[in-house]
């Protein structure tokens, strides 16, 4: 039985001193946003004041709550129970201490049978976690508070704190449930099952477990009983031919249901636990191309680069998906439904993958259950980016402590395929090695409570890439010619920058800086300009109006401003996505930079504005992820009259099927003006294989400037047709 | 108390049937050893006899010992305690079952108070583990046997078996100690070293500890007693300015005494343990040339290259060393004398690493101490190589205890630097990456036992290096060339082989096939030809007469032969090491394969021949190893007259002083000829830092076929002199 508790809270600027006033608190939320209520702000998001909130991350920040009436029996427990709160604090119960803790992700399960209703709950939470005072993006080096809080460039410094996940009493019988665990192995063959149901009782009692196992259809497959004498049981349990879980795209998200009833002697339900389990196997296996790279078989003679294809019930998948970046600020106030609309779209989108980015909190169950459900494979990183965590005894114990109950919490789910140290922690900015405590401990434990479960100590890992994030490089290559030259074993982060819409713009940008953009001001602190600081190279980040204007001329108005930009990240985007697919088996993964943001940027590598409003690339990438297309490598994006235009036809497939032979014609089209190029007549292809087709030969006729389309079109299978828009430049 | 047995061993089908015959055996040893010296057999490392060997891989052994008399009082235990046991065995005392074992690293210590004299004591020894029938190396690849035994390319298949390890009774007082571990943890700045005594009592005793501690001088420094009411005690101390323990060339290996006496309340010592500590800092590091490394300075981006740079006392130190492949087929007979031997070449060779290769065992206990002795740094590797060691339940259980055996055993040696999962493990003919379950486990173990100690996963790592092998390669480039353009981190396996001494080859091959060599016979069953099968390009391994005829012309005798090859492996070598010195820092390690061999080759890229007669190439590989020495770069080995010859000049330098500036001059000798080329003032250096010099262009003059010698000369400073022995070839 859940109590639900009214929360209020105050700030102080010692953990001594208590504080002067209390404001109604939002649990789960952040103390950002209950300051903010009660003082009547707008929403940060709408605002951008976000230097208003700068104070806070300095200050105590004291939860009290009344305990209401509750009658708890002589066979009954009381306990507080949270799942998280952010990020140092303590839990007092009528002045007393009951448990001190640094560390979001672990969650709080406290006996406090001796409370009495109307003692005072309090939750002490410290000031956010800083190892030095230069305010910067590496002061949470020394502890696993999420980076991305301490100012990104698409981020905002604005570090929350506070309970961020429910809060409440909970009267539980004297033996209940601490743990129901369902684990498997399957047969090599898929041909069979091992189940083992592992409990432990609060308890040594004199109980009977009541297992039952239903099917995918919901059909009951068994109803076990068991007697316990004991505080621990394992029972075992084999099925035939079970259904297997299978990502997006490749078969049914199978899932299973385990439901356990604790009965008493009488038959009377004590406790009830049920999930849903999925069977697959994992493995991070090297490509038969890749053990016979040339680039190693030389003398003195090298390794070959780490493994990066995943295989999923023996068939090696081709890892289509994007970065998760988290979709708010605020992990607090992040509801299912917000997870529900972006995963439905990461689905839609044909992703069989997001790589959960260690910049960002490692997300709540709910967002683990949707993609069980959808067979959204899960890369999930621990909560560490782009620094070098020096492994200190302090820190080690806390990203021990963290590391350990993000496992225990999500080693059941089907969706969850690679654990991760963490994000780019080898590079010359973070120095970390493969030496480093953290890494080492952290792989450890994986392999300690989670063996099958494969573990990358960062990304990028040798033979993998990050980038570029630009249309346009400052050697003057484009992503066409980039990606068509990079030869890497998995595309991990990659992007192209658009604006967001004329709406969200309008919304987020004063009028006076609107248009033409200024470059300070709120296209700045929106990330359109300097996202990076003043880096040369960098610094139309993410607006990038050079590259805007190189191709489409000085711009006229906000709209065909965001119109040009958009369709820069949507072509290139597509661009990126089908070339990483025709380097399969080389090449095993794409993930864009970035799938959604924590709050509304002026211009970002999302294909998502905050919080879910689609960018046009949105439905691009989705048309390149398709399972089949007939697909175009193209040169570059510009060309000119007189220029002999030669894309390469591709049949791409990652389809669990192989495919019957067909026809293909390729037609170029600007304005009214329609040139069939070619027919391509393929003899058809295996499963998860591509076919490569002829390359068009096409002298560029006298045109005016302006856009065309080169379409791509299977006879039979419009579902299966491009489109590509491209520049044509007046003849130099 | 110590009680020896007396052993005899016999060879059956099965493990129900007892042996018609009984033969004495000698333990520690093999059962190989007995059988041959019991039938009169002559030493197989002369007979080369090896197949007359081969079905006692495939038999049961059964050693059996009568316990003699003894007398065990009230307060004592009677145990039956053995170093390690090769490879699967059960124990039994008068018929009844008390171990059963897989693993010879794992010691046994069996507590078998109820034995009484007269008793039988019977280790049953299994065949040897193989996964599968096909007579190869790759049989080992699902146990801890060590796979060199099972065929390589210097090592007939001889798999020993038996105690390899001493086996007695030891009548110990029932409270005695179980474990006495010294650890530390020194200051950052090495000002100050906590160290800490571990004491595990068998049984909680009323018993008093005296711990002293003494310097390096053998000076005592405290002497404290504490008493112990438990089994377990930590005490802790510190001790200011401790001398630091210091590989060979960069100081002194400080070492100081740690010793436990356990008193009983009457004052009567009980048990005694004495352990020799040395205190220093190891991290594997990244040199600031592998961050700015520009080959990964692309986009996309990828990491950066793993550590493999030695930091001692946080000095960066440049490996010199050799790859340690254990110096006889038997490990039961490798005595404390030949070690002492061995690694005594090894500190005068300059070196300060061994890598004890994986296809080895791990050494006795007297190996690291001598090298904690004389500063040479150990990479220890697991029992894994070139194999793909599969992450089976049954596999990873064994090596599970085998890796915790060795790391409980050997982490409290400052020598050991390095932990390795093993040899040659993610190439494309074994097949592992790092997602194996092995060498997760592994990692897993060391971190949690021995969690400052570097791991890594294998040898080559990404950057890293094996081979060549040869001084002419099948390219027609000589190592001269190879190693020039070749920038890898670490050189970890590199060879040129050389036959053995004529003294030697006419011992092991019958005068009728001695000369010249016959391809067939005992050349190549002594690893003179096709020593890795029928393989093209090294068909004529280790010999190599076509190269040595090649820059020498047509053999004439035995003896000519020998120099010709011998000269080509010393030439090889220094060249080798001195351009892996020159790559410093980028480069930073160079270990020669190999060092000494297990039985007498034909030819080999040894140093040492079996047992531990030098080669030519010992003496020139001690030269280029020296701390500092006048260098030269040259561009390959044979020359014509009309050519331009342009050595570089190098002054290399690994010492920890700086150095003044000076002179060196090179000079060109031929027979009785001498021209003077260059005299290079330097401007000195600082401590481990080397300079370049000037290049040397000379035009060489006609001179007659021969060979020619290069002398570079530092004034003042002979002791840096170096000579090149190179030839010079008619014109052509």
């Amino acid at each position: 039985m859940k109590i639900t508790l009214d929360w209020e809270v105050g700030a102080s600027t010692d953990d001594k001193i208590i504080p002067e006033a209390f404001i109604p608190a939002t649990v789960p939320g952040a103390v950002q946003l209950d300051w903010a209520r009660a003082h009547n702000w707008p929403p940060v998001e709408e605002a951008g004041n976000v230097e208003d909130y700068r104070w806070m991350e300095d200050s105590y920040w004291r939860y009290c709550a009344r305990l209401p009436a509750f009658t708890v029996s002589d066979d009954e427990r009381l306990f507080f129970v949270c799942g998280g709160i952010d990020y140092q604090f303590e839990v007092r119960l009528h002045g007393d201490l009951v448990l001190e803790q640094q560390g979001m992700f672990t969650p709080v399960e406290l006996d406090i049978s001796d409370a009495q209703p109307g003692d005072i709950l309090e939750v002490l939470v410290y000031p956010a976690p800083k190892s030095h005072p230069k305010s910067d993006n590496t002061q949470p080096n020394q502890s696993c508070k999420p980076a991305v809080s301490y100012g990104w460039d698409f981020h905002p410094r604005l570090v929350p704190l506070g309970i961020w996940q429910e809060a409440v009493l909970e009267i539980r019988p004297a033996c209940h449930l601490r743990r129901a665990e369902t684990r498997y192995t399957l047969a090599d063959d898929y041909s069979c099952v091992e189940i083992t149901l592992d409990i432990a009782l609060s308890v040594p009692s004199n109980v009977r477990v009541l297992w039952e196992l239903r099917d995918p259809d919901d059909t009951l497959l068994f109803t076990r009983e068991y007697p316990l004498h004991d505080a621990q049981l394992s029972i075992n349990t084999s099925l035939a031919h079970p259904a297997l879980w299978w990502p997006n795209g490749q078969g049914e998200a199978a899932r299973y249901s385990s439901e356990v009833t604790l009965l008493s002697p009488q038959g009377t339900i004590v406790d009830h636990h049920s999930a849903r389990i999925g069977f697959r196997r994992v493995r991070l296996v090297t490509s038969a191309a890749q053990w016979d790279d040339r680039e190693v078989d030389t003398i003195p003679k090298g390794p070959v680069k780490p493994p990066i294809t995943l295989e999923i019930n023996g068939r090696m998948i081709f890892t289509k998906g994007a970065n998760w970046v988290s979709p708010d600020i605020f992990p607090g106030r992040i509801s299912d439904d917000l997870l529900r609309e972006q995963l439905d779209l990461a689905h839609a989108a044909h992703w069989n993958l997001l790589r959960c980015w260690g910049g960002a909190i490692v997300q709540r169950d709910a967002f683990f259950d949707i993609c069980d459900e959808c067979g959204l494979m899960v890369w999930q990183e621990f909560p560490l980016a782009c620094n070098r965590y020096e492994g200190t005894s302090a820190y080690l114990r806390v990203l021990d402590q963290e590391s350990r109950a993000i496992i225990l919490r999500l080693r059941e789910h089907p969706s969850l395929v690679i654990w991760c140290g963490g994000n780019e922690l080898d590079m010359s900015w973070s120095k970390m090695t493969e030496q480093d405590g953290a890494l080492r401990l952290l792989n450890s434990n994986c392999y300690q409570l989670d063996p099958a479960r494969p573990f990358l100590m960062t990304s990028p890992l040798m033979g993998m890439g990050h980038g570029g994030y630009w249309f346009l490089q400052w050697d003057e290559r484009e992503v066409f010619q980039i990606f068509a030259e990079a030869h890497c074993t998995a595309y991990t982060e990659f992007g192209v920058p658009a604006p967001a819409s004329v709406e969200i713009l309008t919304r987020i940008i004063p009028a006076a800086e609107l248009f033409p953009p200024r470059t300070d001001g709120a296209w700045k602190s929106r990330h359109g300009y300097n996202a990076f600081g003043d880096i040369e190279n960098l610094r139309n980040l993410w607006l990038e109006l050079p590259t805007i204007t190189k191709y489409f001329g000085e711009m006229t108005s906000l709209t065909t401003l965001v119109e040009s930009g958009q369709l820069l990240q949507a072509e290139g985007l597509k661009c990126i996505y089908e070339e990483a697919r025709r380097q399969k088996p080389v090449c095993a993964m794409a993930l864009t930079w970035c799938f959604n943001e924590p709050w509304p940027t002026a211009a970002n590598n999302s294909l998502l504005s905050w919080p879910s409003h689609q960018k046009p690339s949105y439905s691009a990438v989705r048309q390149a992820c398709r399972p089949t297309l007939a697909s175009a490598r193209i040169p570059k994006f510009s060309w000119r009259a007189g220029e002999w235009f030669t894309p390469e036809l591709w049949l791409l497939h990652d389809g669990a099927t192989a495919l019957a032979g067909g026809s293909i014609s390729a037609v170029l089209e600007c304005g009214a003006q329609r040139w069939p190029l070619l027919t391509w007549d393929y003899a058809g292809t295996a499963a998860n294989t591509n076919l490569p087709g002829p390359s068009i030969r096409f002298l560029l006729p006298d045109l005016p400037f302006g856009r065309m389309r080169l379409l791509i079109s299977a006879i039979g299978h419009s579902d299966w047709n491009s489109a590509y828009t491209l520049l044509l430049q007046e003849s130099s």
